[in-house]
C-alpha cells in the first residue's frame, strides 16, 4: 500500500458514530404527524425570546467575521459568574474547551488523562486523537463518584481528569466539598476539570461548584454551555473559566473565530434573558420531581438527578428489553436516548420536557410497559 | 515551579495575537460617523438575502443540535460543485478542515508539514500545536509559486504540503496545471491540501482548479470557504473536498457538532442564492480592475490579483512608510490590512468593496500620498 495512506496511528480506530433518525426521518418512518424529542437534553422551553430577538435583528451582520478572542462575550460572561474575564475563554460548545485543555496540557506518548467509565465521549475521544492515553475508574453501582479509585488511576504523568458534575447520565452531582477535597489530593501535576454543562439545575448551584472558590485552587478548571440552561445547543457556545495562569497560554493556542458571530449575541442575550432562565429552571426542577415519582410508580428505578434529564431502568418484561421499550417509544413518536453507547443497555435516559411533555412521555411508557 | 504549570512541549511559544480595533472602537477613537472596513475580505455585499430569510425564519430552531455529520449541508455541498457527498466534510470555516487534516496525517514528532512562505498562519499554527514540524520555502520575488522548490523542502516525512491558490496576500493563482503537476511530483506519502478561499473570484475557476479532476489524484485535498463568495464570515462555515479514502477517515475523527446549526441552514440558502453569488463576482472583478488601474496611477504597484482583494506597495515618501499610510487611511475611516504580520512591512492589501467603497478609498488614500 502506497505511503500515502498512512496517518497518524491511532487514527484509523476512530469508528464512524452511528447518528439517530432525525425528527423529520421519524415522522416520515412512522407516518407521526407530532414528535416530542426528549433525548439531547436540550432546552425544553427553545430558543429565549430576547435571543430570537437578537438573532433576527442581528441576521444582516453575519459576513463579519467575529472579533477575535470575543472580548465581550467573555467580559459578559465573567461578570454573570462574578470572576475576573481573564479567566473566561468562550468555546464553539465546551467540546471546544474540552479539546483545548487537553492540547495544551497533555504531552502525547507521555502523559495520561483520567476520568471516570462512563463519561461523556469527548474526554477520550480528544485524548486519543492526540496520542495521549486515556484511562477509567468505574464508578460505583449508585453511580457516585469513588474519588479513591479515580485518584488511584492517576499517577505522575496525569495530565489532566476530567469529572461531569452533575454527571452524565446519571444526573448524579458531587458538592464542592467533596470536589474540593479530590482537587487537594490529585497529583501535583494534574488538572482537575469539571465539567458543569448540567450545574445550573441543580437545586442548589452553589453547594455543587468550586466556582466561587477557585482562587483557592490554581488546579481547576470548569467548562460550562449555553446549550443546556440557556437554550442555545445549535450555535455552539460554550465556555471555559479557566485558572489565570491557564488561560494565558490557553488564548494564543486557541483556534482564532472559533465562536460564531451569532453565538456571542445570543449568548449576550441568553445572560440578559433572565426570565428565560429562571422559568427553565423551574419547569425542570418540578418536572424533574415529577417524572422522578411517575418513573418510580412504573417501577423503573429513575436515579436521582441533580440535572436536566433522568436515567432508568425499565423493569424486567418478557421479550421487552430498554431496547424495545426506546423503540416502541419511537413508534408512539417519543424520542428518549438509549444508553448503550454509555455501556448501560438496559437504562434509558429522558430528558425533562415540558409539563405536556413529560405527562404524555409518561402515558406512553405506561402503555409500553403495562398496556 | 510546581509540575501543574508544566504544559506540552512548544506550547508556550504561541503568543497572544494582538487584535486590531473594532469598528466601534476606532469610530470612537477618531470621532468618525463612517467606517469603511477593506481589511478582512469580508464579502462586499454583506449576508445574501435568502440566507437573511432563513436566519430570521430559523432563530427559534436554535436550541436544537445540528444533525451529526451534517449530511443534507454536505449534499447540497456535493451538489453545487458536481461531486460525490462521500467526499465533504464541512467545518466550523476552513479553519476546522486545515486542523483536523494536520491531526489525521501527520506523526508529531516525525512528519513535517510544508507551505510557502509567507502564508496563511493557519498551516504552522496547526502543525506546532500538535508538535509537528513546519517547514516553508519562499516565494518567489514576485510573489509566483516556486514549485520546485516547494518539493526541495519536502523529504519521505513530509504529511502534508498546503497551497493557497488564489494566495493570500498575493492575489497570485496558479493553474491547474500546474497543481496537478505539483500534485504528480510530490514524494509519495505527502497530501496536497490546496486551500481555495478565494477560487471563486478567479476570472475563469474552472482554470485555476483541480476540482473537475480530483478522481485523478487521491493525493489532493481541497479546501473552500462560505466566509467570503458566499458571505458567511460571521457564521463559521467551510468545507473539504477530500480524497474518498480519507474523508473515511476523517469523519469519525471530526468533533461533532463543530457545525452550527444556523450555518448549515445559511449555507444551503447560500448555495440557493446564485442572483447573490453572481453579483458579488461580477462587483469584485469590476472593481479588482478598477482599482489595479487607480493604485497603478497612485504609484503603488499592486499586484495581479486573481482574488477579492489586492496587495500593494504604497510609494516611498519621506516620513510616510506602509505602516504610516495604514494609519492615515484609519484617521479618515478606512480600515485596509497592513501585512507586517506576513513579513511584508512595506505592503498593505485592501480588499475590493462596493464601488463607492472603493472610490472613497482611491479618493482618500491619494489624498494620503500626494495631498
Amino acid at each position: 500500500m502506497s505511503a500515502l495512506y498512512d496517518v497518524r496511528p491511532g487514527v484509523r480506530d476512530f469508528t464512524a458514530y452511528v447518528a439517530g433518525l432525525s425528527i423529520d426521518e421519524i415522522r416520515q418512518k412512522y407516518g407521526l404527524s407530532r414528535i416530542i424529542k426528549l433525548a439531547s437534553n436540550e432546552n425544553p422551553l427553545g430558543v429565549p425570546p430576547l435571543v430570537q430577538k437578537v438573532l433576527r435583528e442581528r441576521a444582516a451582520e453575519a459576513f463579519r467575521y467575529p472579533r477575535l478572542g470575543n472580548p465581550e462575550l467573555n467580559a459578559r460572561i465573567a461578570a454573570h459568574l462574578g470572576v475576573g474575564p481573564e479567566r473566561i475563554i468562550a468555546g464553539n460548545g465546551s467540546d471546544e474547551l474540552i479539546d483545548l485543555l487537553v492540547r495544551i496540557k497533555a504531552r502525547p506518548g507521555q502523559d495520561n488523562v483520567v476520568a471516570f467509565t462512563p463519561c461523556f465521549s469527548m474526554y477520550g475521544m480528544c485524548s486519543r486523537m492526540l496520542g495521549v492515553e486515556f484511562r477509567q475508574a468505574p464508578l460505583r453501582a449508585d453511580f457516585t463518584f469513588p474519588f479513591d479509585d479515580l485518584i488511584d488511576t492517576c499517577d505522575e504523568n496525569t495530565a489532566l481528569v476530567f469529572v461531569t458534575s452533575p454527571d452524565n447520565p446519571s444526573g448524579y452531582a458531587a458538592t464542592a466539598e467533596e470536589l474540593a477535597d479530590l482537587a487537594r489530593r490529585l497529583p501535583e501535576r494534574a488538572l482537575l476539570v469539571i465539567d458543569e454543562a448540567y450545574v445550573e439545575f441543580a437545586d442548589d448551584p452553589a453547594k455543587r461548584s468550586l466556582l466561587s472558590r477557585l482562587d483557592e485552587f490554581p488546579n481547576v478548571a470548569l467548562t460550562r454551555t449555553f446549550s443546556k440552561a440557556f437554550g442555545l445547543a445549535g450555535l455552539r457556545l460554550g465556555y471555559g473559566v479557566l485558572p489565570a495562569w491557564l488561560a494565558e497560554i490557553a488564548r494564543p493556542c486557541q483556534m482564532p473565530f472559533s465562536v460564531n458571530l451569532l453565538a456571542t449575541y445570543a449568548g449576550m442575550a441568553a445572560l440578559d434573558d433572565t426570565v428565560f432562565l429562571q422559568e427553565t429552571l423551574r419547569i425542570t426542577r418540578e418536572g424533574r420531581e415529577w417524572l422522578t415519582r411517575e418513573l418510580t410508580r412504573l417501577s423503573c428505578e429513575p436515579a436521582p438527578s441533580q440535572s436536566s434529564f433522568i436515567m432508568f431502568r425499565p423493569p424486567a418484561r418478557p421479550g421487552l428489553d430498554a431496547r424495545g421499550v426506546f423503540e416502541a417509544l419511537l413508534t408512539r413518536g417519543i424520542i428518549v436516548r438509549h444508553l448503550g453507547g454509555f455501556g448501560l443497555a438496559d437504562r434509558l435516559r429522558v430528558t425533562v420536557g415540558t409539563r405536556r411533555e413529560n405527562e404524555t412521555f409518561i402515558a406512553a411508557l405506561a402503555e409500553v410497559l403495562h398496556g
